[in-house]
């Protein structure tokens, strides 16, 4: 019974998620099929590849990822599947499975990449701008019925990765950068708490001081707190409430982070 | 194969309830995972409870209803599981479950709630802020792998229950309160098919008569009609069209029904 | 294992697509099931059936396709459940089945179709505005349990067809038409690359011409382009952009096409 996730950038309103999902019934009838988000903004691999990172590790070994966030199609970018530890994810190699990779290379768990070059595990007719549905679906779909990556592709050795954004060094401290704002207008940063240690810590926003507390417990309803998050990412919060409103910020915006 | 399905407030932009998924694959390999909704505005547990009320009876026996809109996520509020009925509800001891437990009770039928505090039924590391992921997603694929509740916690007599709105009685009839907006733009109430009797009945909104009819077939296109919807709520609607735009109404306002 | 999928205008932020899943499973628990999409514009057929059309030959043999678009519920608009070639299709005579049934009647694939008139197949109760719950899909599931059309109805021969919007000659060329606006804000017409024979094309709008391009690679980031799409449909497209913001356009607005 093998397990698919879904994670793209098309959207809900049209076909092309269930085109996928209608090759991989056609290729692999048995198989398990669950969506991560189709809402991944419009061609914005980094975000896609920083949700691949923290919502992998929850998946069995086994799992078979499949990630369409593609702007380089119909250009020169190779299509791969790849072995990260214990699961697969197969793409476009533009960076999408940067994290994955990195922590597979941190355990010395195996890994096993390749460039996605034999059609006869395709459709039969590719088209321009959708591989996603004539390439990387029926891939999946053959993974998940046994066939080994070696004979869907050539080996990958140099496979692309992004340039992770981290926090500056600061004196006392670390300037870092809202990376996500999620549903409820949390605002996370790349400043996690291995980094800082899980210190004490004074948070600042425009030079507006924010609470730094434990958990949402701690503040009151309506408060604009800091807190590392269920992915221990140091984050922005109002209690019951949204802080990307309340701060008016958005990706990108820098907070100061000192020690105390 | 068990049959899990998903209510929370978490949306689709995110990777929470793709983290859901992974744990309950992970630990329940063969369950059947459905999505509810994960459209539940913030932190509104009397929308995720109406919700339930309507739609539970539509499962079968032994489905596993994993609802998380947890506002209380990291204070003193209890983890709990019950069984109500012939199915089973995994969530926060927030009203949230009310309406089952209303209707079980309602008809004598089998009902036993625990207090989850068994963490070996959890994930190794419980975050504060996602309880969702670290608590009630395992114990749900626990109940799908046939744990007994007996084992996944001690037993609670007095769960929370919601307040529900009802109708106020008026002179010959009701002023009821719009309780839910659907997408379709048909205001939905809390005077029910039952409580009417499904008499004639005068419907006024601001003063305005609405016309009462049984069908949405008995309305011209473009009309604003008033009729018992399908799961017998007295409801405001535009034939082909939105009756929340027409109106400029929203949750919360009031109508007038008599008797005729 | 059979498989159904739902498309339906009823959104995501209601019970009503969960209660479909709900009675699938119920009466069909074997079966897998995957949403389409639930964001159809209310009561727009039209899209639908275009839709329908578009996805449909990516599934396998034997699959179940339950549509619900239904502006005519509670009108004498017959319910009807159909097999269109290898694949099986549920719900309101409307014409939303228009492009699979001539795609069967093109190759001469088998047809059969029939007025479900069978209460038996049905919920006890049928409402008067859901007939998707009441009676499609439980239809839908007994069809998955190998129920025979036969037994679920009466033979139907005059199926509801739409008009399909088609391009106008006009000299040496074609106005098109806008169809659909998608995810992306490509812009896909109702001209064909089998239509036009796939020459050199000089394509207008509003007077402005667009460089015509064999895929989006051949464009520069953010340059109007307009391609045959992955459904091999005209399409007006902004590379890595948003060809409905940029252009102000919407679904009916027509375009020029100049053979060369």
């Amino acid at each position: 019974m093998p397990m698919i996730t879904l994670l793209t950038d098309f959207g809900l309103n049209d076909e092309y998620a269930g085109m996928l999902k209608g090759i991989l019934w056609s290729i692999a009838p048995t198989c398990h099929i669950i969506d991560l988000t189709h809402q991944i903004p419009p061609q914005d691999v980094l975000q896609a590849a920083l949700m691949l990172g923290r919502v992998v590790p929850y998946f069995p070994a086994g799992s078979i990822h499949l990630a369409v966030v593609d702007p380089g199609v119909g250009t020169s970018r190779r299509p791969i599947a790849a072995r990260l530890g214990e699961q697969f994810f197969v793409g476009p190699d533009n960076g999408l499975f940067t994290l994955p990779l990195l922590s597979a290379e941190k355990i010395g768990a195996p890994i096993e990449i390749v460039h996605l070059n034999q059609p006869a595990f395709w459709l039969p007719t590719l088209s321009a701008s959708f591989h996603g549905r004539d390439l990387f679906a029926p891939v999946a779909a053959h993974l998940a019925n046994g066939v080994p990556l070696a004979q869907l592709g050539s080996p990958v050795h140099d496979p692309q990765r992004l340039n992770l954004p981290t926090p500056e060094p600061i004196p006392n401290g670390w300037r870092a950068h809202i990376l996500h704002c999620d549903h409820f207008g949390n605002l996370a940063t790349d400043l996690t708490r291995a980094e800082t240690g899980s210190t004490a810590l004074r948070v600042l926003i425009s030079g507006q001081a924010i609470p730094f507390v434990n958990t949402f417990g701690d503040g009151q309803p309506g408060e604009l707190i800091a807190l590392f998050d269920s992915s221990d990412r140091l984050t922005l919060a109002v209690v019951n409430g949204n802080a990307a409103q309340r701060l008016n910020a958005a990706v990108g915006s820098s907070i100061e982070v000192y020690r105390i």
